[in-house]
């Protein structure tokens, strides 16, 4: 159904729409690729929210080109009016004569219409090709639009025993500089940081991005977004003169019930949250985040509110790092879990890379 | 100094000396190629100590082309009456012109006499081309030549967090089939496979070779050997009855004191070894394991014992398998070490190579 060439076109299409990874937030990465007697004549991806849909990108340097041409998207072109106009009437109105999609548009309430508009114009459309690989790209803004919440990356580092700290609760450093480096890309990557007040306490950790931008690929003239920071703090036990709170960027405090006693600064919003026996419900939690269009969390806890997650099947994929040294019996444990007493009922994975960053190696499993 | 011609015939004698690992201890394994004008004549590898050293087979299949040609031999040629006679001598009585070794003898007493008996004869003498690789190939052989110990790897099996076992023991199976078949390789080429009672008696362990001879890469016309079990069972609460004793094959228990009022298999040996408050030195016990020839020793225990090889400083190498699930905090740490409150106090190890195997992740790390 589909030609080598195809294929190629879409590949780069793809490669286009991961140039947006750092920025689109809320919006997906999207890649559009123009193709007129197998010649590339336009090339664009979605860069941020409010500016430009790849095909609009695309079909600008295009311009006469576009007509007869072919458009390679990963994602449905738009039919509705947002902050652009659709993108299914750009690509008619530029005389397009065929859209290959990647996928159709997640949300099952739009998904085809799209494709639908274009057909009705006469336009031949395609799609499901390298949809996986389109998918990929977008597990947050997908498992939003499919599931309103958000993807959560657990991420966790430990000795190579899965020992995150001494018993006294020293763990500086366990892994080395290049998986904390690491660490930095996949936060600039994510929509939002989500920890616990006692880690934030403990480490006084400032949870922001702090790579200096040639150290990551980022696409040129793009600048680094910092994710918003969310602090899950059931009992008021932040303070403002946390490291924190001395970084002027967006926080997100969920409680159970609001500290208005200290002062905070104009960066700081605090919400009230469903609870249970005083402890924030973690599902309402992401819940409240996917209706803000966060798509991908980047939970960095301690080993207690990652076990709340995990046991409640809220975590959609560990980012492991382990350190080659080990710690022994006494160190602290990576994941705090109810005590099970049948194999059965293990917390299974899947194992998806593991690969060496500097003299650590760092393991993406997903959930099962 | 070296040529490619020579790095490719040399790489060939290695390969060559490897097809050996799985027979020839308590000797090293070691591989020959003779070349005469660019064309290899002879290839001989050691399979069996008492049988033909490498050059000996080499020798044999080149027969009269030997004279005048380059013979490489990934091990100094040995130069004393043993089972065999010299390899030297042979050599020169062969009219090789050159010889071209990877590494001299470990042995610091008997280092350079067989390529000065060589010299002597007229014979053009080089070593060290691809030493290392070569060091590699007989880890065990030449810790115990060196240092009077045998190499230790410490195998260990966990869920990704760490943890060997539920809180009740429950541990079958965290890692999967592929993973235990990896086990059964290395047990296969290991000189001794060492555990404790405590895991002996706990899991009814054979820690015996199962694999079937097409599952590993045996060369054709090999069988597999069983190694040596050896069990530290500092308190005699081994019984004839266990699963480790209905395998005829040979077993050495290591005691405080011997264990006379009960009746054993007539393969299984017991001694008595230096001991401090109870337990048996792990260090003589790896000293007296190198004086019966034991190169590589395979320890396959507990968290206990590993902590105790560990914190001595005893093991070499550790190779780890972890499984695609999560514990949490209840399940049984992997190795017992004692607590320390400084992370300089760390066990630093450095990771050599991380692969799947299977559904599970291998890990091998080494000491520094």
């Amino acid at each position: 159904m589909f030609t080598n060439d195809d294929h190629r076109y879409m590949a780069l299409a793809i490669e286009l729409a991961a140039k947006g990874r750092f920025t689109t937030t809320p919006n997906p990465n999207v890649g559009c690729v123009i193709v007129k007697n197998a010649q590339v004549v336009g090339q664009g991806y979605h860069q941020r929210a409010g500016e430009g849909h790849a095909e609009v990108n695309a079909l600008k340097e295009a311009g006469q080109n576009a007509k007869g041409a072919t458009a390679y998207v990963t994602l449905e072109p738009c039919s509705h009016y947002g902050r652009t106009p659709p993108c299914a009437e750009g690509l008619i109105k530029a005389g397009i004569s065929r859209v290959v999609a990647a996928m159709v548009d997640p949300n099952p309430q739009v998904a085809g219409k799209g494709l639908a508009m274009l057909e009705d114009a006469g336009i031949e459309t395609a799609s499901g090709l390298l949809q996986e690989q389109a998918r990929a790209l977008n597990k947050g803004f997908l498992k939003r639009m499919e599931q309103g919440l958000p993807y959560v990356t657990c991420k966790l580092a430990a000795s190579l025993d899965g020992k995150t700290a001494l018993k006294n609760g020293q763990s500086k450093w366990i892994t080395g500089p290049n998986a904390r480096k690491d660490v930095q890309r996949f936060r600039a990557q994510s929509c939002a940081i989500l920890s616990g007040a006692d880690t934030v306490i403990m480490d006084d950790a400032k949870l922001n991005v702090r790579i200096k931008e040639p150290e990551i690929d980022l696409p040129k003239g793009q600048t680094l977004r910092q994710p918003l920071r969310v602090i899950i703090d059931s009992q008021n036990r932040l303070t403002p003169d946390l490291a924190l709170f001395q970084i002027a960027a967006p926080i997100l405090i969920l409680r159970t019930h609001l500290d208005n006693q200290r002062q905070w600064p104009h960066f700081v919003e605090q919400i009230e949250l469903p609870a249970q026996q005083q402890k924030i419900s973690c599902r309402a939690a992401l819940e409240h985040l996917a209706e803000r269009g966060i798509n991908h969390v980047w939970l960095e806890s301690g080993a207690t509110l990652a076990g709340v997650f995990a046991r409640q099947q809220l975590i959609d994929e560990y980012v492991v790092y382990l350190a080659p040294k080990l710690i022994g019996c006494h160190g602290k444990s990576l994941v705090n879990l109810p005590e099970i007493t049948v194999m059965d009922e293990i917390t299974q994975l899947e194992f998806l890379d593991v690969r060496q960053i500097g003299e650590d190696i760092r393991i993406t499993a997903i959930t099962r």
